[in-house]
């Protein structure tokens, strides 16, 4: 992508490839807001992002933490946990997901549809009711990514592809139809870069950490409380498998402040004293 | 599965299939278990099977609730949220899961490495590693279980599964590498019923229930407190979106007791009260 007038070196930034992805869709977003000039480098997984920016192969990435149907995008939670002392979050971009079936010629044609699990789960309604009014005709697989249905579909004319409206263009194919999903639904991305300093950013209005817990009773209880005497909102708690046995788990939390704020610094303190571990991932 | 001596006519189980998934070997545990002799009946999606409970077409329903590693099964908790009016969760099996590597002729012929996508993600180490030492001529291929990777190998020698050491047998399958997870892995299966009755179990010692916060700051801890107050352990807590939109979430919720104990009676009674909903799934 290019801007005019711009006086800036591009910079690297690292998002799910190929090109035509939502998560691309968002880069775009995230570079035009801040006005910068950006080259793509496209990853095929999450976590090749992360290892991206800890090796400062590119200045940022752009990963997806969670879709309003689908949830939390777990891969990206485990990284961020996985990650937490080299990468911070630096920002987070909202997209609606509009999601469009795409193919080389017409749905006659067609005979598989393929896409990204979560985009197939989106059309689940929208998918049985082609299939009940098309003799059941239609397969469905799933790949990678919206944008890696595309590129199959290009090469394809049995199959097509469900994703987004901008992937027809990139791929030359016919929209067939336009807003499949069975819902509204909106995903998170989430911009990652390289930690190099502490500094709070002034301008920040949510914070995001993770931390684990002591295995006791009412352990949860306790961080939460910190929270609720200062009337601080939650806006995200999620739970993930330490990966050590069952039951035992880490947590990604989520809420409005900037750390340099007197109410929030002191929420953190007490926090601090009563967790296994506990690390700021970003306050943007 | 047959049992000697047994006097009862079997019952239906609806399991995950095709035969040979970790879901009918939750399901084979279950039943010896119980000493109740089982058909299966075999599924493509955990939906599927809550719908043969909900229409009484099975007595049981066997479908994954969450993993050591991968965390939960986000498609049984939103159906668990779909169906509270109609199905509960009777009991709950924890299994190991142990994946080897299998193939119809050696590992010479094989060029695509095929399973479910977290049984891939299990693995990733030992894929990475194999790949290695093997000149990367390994494609990872994910379907939709683990045990229709080994049909599928059972008639491609150039496809290999990752799955249970019991699919080896179904498929005559040669056992290539045995326990290729990356780590200890167990994976948590509940078992389904239709909802007859309000009665409590003497026996259960632990609760899940779902609920719906409203969208206040301390709203969820208001409800931990509950739990605290009474020193009750919180087994696992998940939060799961609305599907209406980004930042709204319903809970899923477990923990120690029972609900003909007063203690526990009171702590429902008093989250009741600051609810937007909420519904008890079982006591087991």
């Amino acid at each position: 992508m290019k801007f005019k007038n711009m006086k800036f070196k591009p910079v690297n930034v690292a998002v799910l490839g190929p090109e035509g992805t939502f998560s691309e869709i968002a880069s775009k977003k995230f570079l035009a807001d801040e006005c910068i000039n950006g080259n793509f480098v496209y990853c095929n997984e999450v976590d090749e992002i992360f290892e991206l920016v800890e090796n400062q192969n590119v200045s940022f990435g752009v990963v997806p933490l969670e879709n309003s149907i689908e949830g939390s995008i777990n891969l990206t939670i485990d990284c961020l946990r996985e990650y937490y002392k080299i990468v911070e979050i630096y920002k987070d971009i909202i997209l609606d997901v509009r999601l469009c079936l795409l193919a080389k010629k017409d749905l006659e044609y067609v005979s598989v549809i393929c896409s990204h699990p979560h985009a197939i789960a989106q059309c689940r309604k929208f998918l049985k009711k082609l299939n009940r009014n098309n003799d059941n005709r239609f397969k469905i697989s799933t790949v990678k990514s919206t944008a890696l249905a595309c590129k199959i579909a290009k090469d394809d004319e049995t199959v097509a592809a469900a994703a987004a409206e901008e992937a027809s263009e990139i791929y030359r194919l016919n929209l067939l139809f336009k807003g499949i999903n069975d819902y509204k639904s909106q995903t998170r991305f989430i911009v990652i870069k390289r930690k190099f300093t502490d500094a709070n950013k002034i301008s920040g209005k949510k914070i995001s950490l993770i931390f684990e817990l002591e295995n006791k009773p009412g352990a949860l209880y306790e961080i939460l409380r910190e929270f609720s005497e200062k009337d601080i909102n939650l806006t995200k708690i999620e739970s993930r498998p330490s990966k050590r046995r069952l039951g035992e788990y880490f947590f990604f939390l989520e809420f409005e402040g900037n750390l340099g704020n007197e109410n929030t610094g002191e929420v953190i303190k007490n926090i601090k004293g009563k967790v296994k571990f506990i690390e700021i991932l970003g306050n943007y």
